[in-house]
């Protein structure tokens, strides 16, 4: 049996992307179908289970795959389920036993992650850190995810579930209101959200002009800050460098916990690592305790965006 | 070769303290040496490993020792070295390779680590973190240390000096000034120390009576608050409370980073923790993430105060 590939699995909530990956990091056949639109998760693992088996036999792969990984909201990796993933109906009121029935239609074993902790296996594997050992992944997406890596192994923690550094709280005293029901939260100030509410907040309180103050007819996105301040515009690129502190200054308090060689930025928001890198290297050098000063390097992910979440997913499977 | 036993040193600033451990946790025989008035390094383990020498010899364990853990400050397990510990001048300006010096002068290979990590292996091995995979022993003395581990292993980070968790940023406006340069760290609250700043904040502000305000002749101590405490004082019981709230606030984001099964106070002020625990629980209860609410047990070193040093220290050797 030569098992020279795995298949790396990425569970949008839009799409479920998967392919076939060698040990190089190349995905060598892909497809994808819908996440949307089944009543339960039977439904969803039996189209998605098809659809590898026919990728899998139209390229001649069966006996060569060693094995599946996937990346799911909420996925936890000691049980291989989800649960509650927010855009996931069918996971609202049960916890699903993803990876047992993906197993069962495709014969193959099958691991399950959350994304970021996928993303952290991928940048082990493929990406920035190859080579490293102890390493953070921050996923900037409209939350802040991260995969954590610690002696060479993932900190998942003893329910499956560590790692949710988007709620790690920085401002305790009136801070941003966040989805999870508390007040102060990384992610409600470092994230693709958190920018647009950053925007908002400055378009209020500060008087100067800006290109952000034509956008009226819908809501400002990090998107159009990121596009104003390539314009040069100077409330953007402000705005990003709130968001670089904010990220900073918890930054140094990750680095106090596990004393990483690197951070890694992944995910939409790090494409705006011209505005971010720099006042975060600047923020995290004047704050961070001096016995970690210089030792942490912030990288951004050299992953291809389409598919690292498959290569992270892929990772997995190797392990 | 009957290797039972290991050698474990706990190198505090006064005293160097060892003894001979069997897998049980039990100290066999044991001995001390002071820590201070040596010039060097050389010095010092010249001295400390003549009397290790002599305490194998005297009891026939040569050859039946596996090796040496040391429990030491600013003690790297990476490199076996120490520096810039506070109280130990001939550590100030150079980097003191001390596990291969024991090494050298016993021929037993010796690991070293710095005090909470030692701590926190001590209570996987023989404490209350037995069988556990992934805990936090938090040791609030002078200061407040930290041991994580996760997975199993102790994460001690890309060059050694992970888990320095008193310095975690808990106020971010208006901190107390720390003595790592910074403002508003954890350990400024959560400590020995932290309760005495406390308590003379509280006495400073507040106009009720109380046992503390007897105390004029000599600065107020951790001790005090707590023995005024057990008579029934009011405002001792609010520092303590306090104190509570500070710690627990940071131990919701510590949760959040490693997911731990247990959290566990080791050291001189963990001893309060009838007036800690109680208040701990429900300010963890009412603030964490909701993923980990109720998962993460609150529990108290079960290692003897003298011995518990010595016994993590020791664990070291038989990983």
């Amino acid at each position: 049996m030569n098992q020279l590939y795995v298949l790396g699995i990425d569970m949008g909530a839009t799409n479920t992307a998967f392919g076939v990956v060698d040990a190089r990091g190349n995905i060598l056949f892909r497809d994808q179908i819908s996440t949307t639109g089944y009543a339960t998760g039977e439904e969803y693992v039996q189209v998605l289970g098809s659809a590898i088996n026919a990728l899998i036999s139209k390229n001649n792969l069966q006996r060569k795959i060693k094995g599946i990984g996937m990346g799911a909201p909420n996925g936890n990796m000691h049980e291989g389920t989800i649960e509650k993933a927010a855009n996931i109906p069918w996971t609202k009121t049960v916890v699903v036993p993803l990876a047992k029935m993906i197993t069962e239609i495709t014969g193959l074993n099958c691991k399950l992650t959350n994304d970021a902790n996928a993303a952290a296996l991928g940048e082990m594997s493929y990406g920035a850190a190859r080579g490293m050992k102890d390493f953070i992944v921050i996923t900037l997406g409209t939350g802040l995810g991260s995969g954590i890596v610690s002696n060479g192994q993932l900190v998942v923690g003893y329910d499956g579930f560590a790692g949710e550094l988007g709620h790690s709280i920085l401002v305790r005293n009136n801070g941003r209101p966040c989805g999870c029901g508390r007040f102060g939260c990384l992610e409600t100030y470092a994230s693709a959200t958190g920018v647009a509410r950053t925007a908002r907040e400055f378009l209020e309180i500060r008087q100067e002009d800006s290109l952000l103050r034509k956008i009226t007819c819908r809501p400002i996105t990090s998107k159009d800050v990121f596009l104003a301040a390539e314009e040069g515009d100077r409330l953007a690129i402000e705005i990003f460098d709130f968001t670089a502190r904010m990220l900073g200054l918890a930054l140094c308090d990750f680095i106090t916990f596990s004393g990483p060689q690197a951070i890694i930025l992944f995910g939409g928001l790090a494409h705006a690592d011209k505005y971010l890198l720099e006042p975060l290297r600047k923020v995290i050098d004047e704050n961070v305790l001096s016995i970690y000063k210089g030792k942490t390097q912030l990288l951004v992910s050299g992953l291809k965006g389409a598919e690292a979440a498959i290569l992270g997913a892929s990772a997995l499977a190797w392990e």
